[in-house]
């Protein structure tokens, strides 16, 4: 497919500049948006504006919103007020709300200047909604219906007003004061018999999201109920928008990779793709955790320091620090992830804790065992037959391998319990994932190291 | 809401100890399937079918579905051949499979033997499809309309047959070879004359997947185009079924746990959640990184071996290989993490890689930069003034924080490109994510350290 797109990207711009404008919005008019989209992301130029005019006006609608901001931009600024106020008609509600908060302030004012005050009363009804809120990923435009209509009623009115909803699937019912008490899916409206009323075909055990709810709440009712839309209530249990599946997924994808970032301790900045991204912007979302992550190794250093006389005395010791502190490391991490993932899958919850943590201490156990294993054959047979070390001894061996066991139950237990906390506090688990967890277990392996070293080697 | 469940549950298991099946049933009925689900898990014992045979024949065909395969065992098990009929008679074709994938083999020829001859048709022809392929996700049950049906033919079909269509809100038009020329929204139908021909309503621009495409190229079709459901073809592009977007969303759910999974050097084995698994599973999938990484951390032992009598005769240098070595771990799992999620995401590809590597350069010499003047400020200011430590001389924190630019540097350019080589040679590169790349910027970082110290301390 990709393919496809550069070898039809190369003869559009052929076409453009010998201007063959028929053949082109030929071609245009029977492709995806999305795939049109590209294609003036890709060109980005003064022609971009011709060839945009070429577009049917509701496939160009559809196009413009699958845009990056920065063509966007640039084809407003080429617009005339007339184009302008063209789009936005087309546009759907939450499509305008989503261009507007890319947007710089004078591009906004002049957006809501060419909208239909009715528009206009909604686009600024869904912006003053905190970000990341359902409200602000909601849109307005949906099928309302009432208790009493009959079934063939209902159509009629889907079939006059439908084409500006986003979604037809599914039909919200209130009464007189807005008030949400059912909803009822197109499907049973066409399979219902014409005379049934509204409120008997109805399901009323409606499941809403309120529109100050966190769009993580809005995804996992989608999650968890398979629905292809969710009415969004205000604190009244009034009806004020819905939130479609398209969107949910947007987001879905949005939350996926902020968690995979936090993991890998970079601050999530921006929902921007990695080939928009200046230097200036990745730098600033990795530095705090470089500089916050260096600086608390100071304690890691200063229990080596502690130790230096005793490392000083049996150096062979110091080999084995990267070893340990890895696998403590990768032990708290394994743990830590699959509790965090958990967590927000809701699959697991705070008063488990107890469970989990009898569960993590018995695969830790194994894993240490294991492990212990392993590194004292290893020792012996590698590093002191084969590599010809005399310094490994069979006591250093049992002393590393004795660490490991402990390291690796330590880390376990820190790395499900700590995220457990910290979300019941009220903070996100992922922000202190993996790579915080590993400043705690490196000096917490390393003290374990040096404390069984000197007792058992007496150094 | 956990809440409510929580009472409600209670309120359910009195009522059916007390045997008040008119009320259970009143209560069941007006809940979602997913939850009903919910409370069956948490019963789960001799009851359980007591319990399922009060629910409304759809209802329980639907909470069935929701069920952990467990539960759904159990009930099986419960069944009269008659009863089982039954509910495999309400389920969509897809789901039957999902279930029968999760059953063990007696169970299977049970429900097999007791599936209609063409549902069982239907059932094997998903079954033959790969793990993980669209074939294996997709339902074979969609809505089949002619180019030459009017509107009003199209709906009075849709009518007829559409109460066993998983969607009707996508229909596919196919000609007399059965290969898909076009698709037709219901809203467009809807919203269209009742004299029009499909043909002429179609879209025939349509984008479908094959059925032995990986199901990760179906979420990244859904991602990418917001549709509700995507058509599934075969070699001699004849529509075969459809993947609807409930299904899609539970798959991305899944790829995103693995991704996470294997950032976090787990093996994904089950897609079963954490209070389900047993202790074994998880060891299983725990230890086989947990061992490789601990024998390919011999590396860094036999690094620090052979600059033994260096270290021995500045100690003070131990100290700092776990800053070193964590703050190069994080660089490099910054830039590996990132590289990976834009890879999955599409958003660069092999042919970017020369791009890709500039831009993390100029990254990683900011950072490289900010960390070590802030490392050299520290080592002189906290360590030697504050803490008093004599050895750590000008000398020794220059050593260090030349280190840490070179570290950075390397560890950015190997986190970036290795992640696009391995995609390159036709693996996952989640699969060597950071736990791997860490282990080699372990023994990077102190091969530069120590390279750096002989030279500049003369030791």
């Amino acid at each position: 497919m990709e393919r496809n797109t550069v070898t039809l990207f190369e003869t559009i711009v052929t076409l453009l500049e010998n201007k063959k404008y028929a053949t082109l919005r030929d071609i245009l008019s029977t492709m995806n948006p999305v795939d049109i989209a590209v294609i003036f992301e890709d060109i980005q130029n003064e022609k971009t504006a011709v060839l945009f005019r070429l577009l049917p006006k509701e496939l160009a609608a559809e196009a413009f919103v699958e845009m990056d901001e920065d063509t966007q931009e640039l084809l407003i600024h080429g617009f005339s007020d007339t184009e302008l106020k063209e789009i936005i008609d087309e546009l759907y509600v939450d499509d305008a709300v989503d261009i507007i908060e890319e947007m710089p302030a004078n591009v906004v004012k002049r957006i809501l200047r060419q909208a239909d005050p009715d528009v206009r009363k909604q686009i600024n009804e869904i912006l003053k909604y905190p970000e990341d809120s359902a409200g602000s990923i909601m849109t307005t435009e949906f099928v309302r219906l009432r208790p009493k209509m009959t079934v063939e009623e209902a159509i009629k009115r889907i079939r006059r007003t439908g084409i500006d909803k986003e979604t037809i699937y599914t039909c919200y019912v209130a009464d007189d004061h807005s008030t949400l008490i059912g909803i009822v899916t197109i499907k049973s409206l066409l399979l219902a018999d014409e005379e049934e009323t509204i409120e008997n075909l109805m399901e009323t055990n409606v499941i809403a999201v309120n529109t100050l709810d966190d769009q993580e709440k809005v995804v996992q009712v989608f999650n968890k109920y398979n629905f292809l839309a969710v009415p969004v209530v205000d604190k009244e249990n009034r009806l004020v928008g819905i939130v479609t599946v398209d969107d949910a997924i947007d987001v879905m994808e949005e939350e996926a990779t902020e968690d995979i970032q936090k993991v890998a301790a970079i601050t999530p900045t921006t929902d921007k793709p990695y080939d928009k991204l200046t230097v200036w912007e990745i730098f600033n979302s990795r530095i705090p955790w470089l500089l916050i992550l260096m600086i608390s190794a100071t304690f890691t250093g200063m229990i080596i320091n502690s130790f230096e006389s005793s490392l000083a005395t049996s150096i062979v010791l110091t080999a084995f620090i990267p070893m340990l502190m890895g696998t403590g490391g990768n032990s708290g991490s394994q743990s830590s992830v699959t509790i965090i993932r958990s967590l927000s899958l809701r699959e697991i919850e705070f008063k488990d804790i107890f469970k989990v943590i009898f569960k993590e201490s018995r695969v830790s156990i194994l894993c240490g065992v294991v492990l212990a294993v392993a590194n004292f054959a290893k020792m012996l047979l590698v590093d002191r037959m084969l590599l010809n070390n005399p310094d490994v001894t069979v006591m250093v061996a049992l002393v590393v391998s004795l660490t490991l066991v402990l390291t690796v139950f330590f880390a376990k237990i820190v790395g499900c319990t700590l995220p457990m906390l910290i979300e019941k506090i009220g903070f996100d688990p992922a922000v202190v994932a993996s790579p915080f967890i590993t400043t705690i277990l490196d000096a917490l392996s390393l003290f374990i190291y040096f404390e069984i070293a000197t007792s058992i080697l007496h150094i």
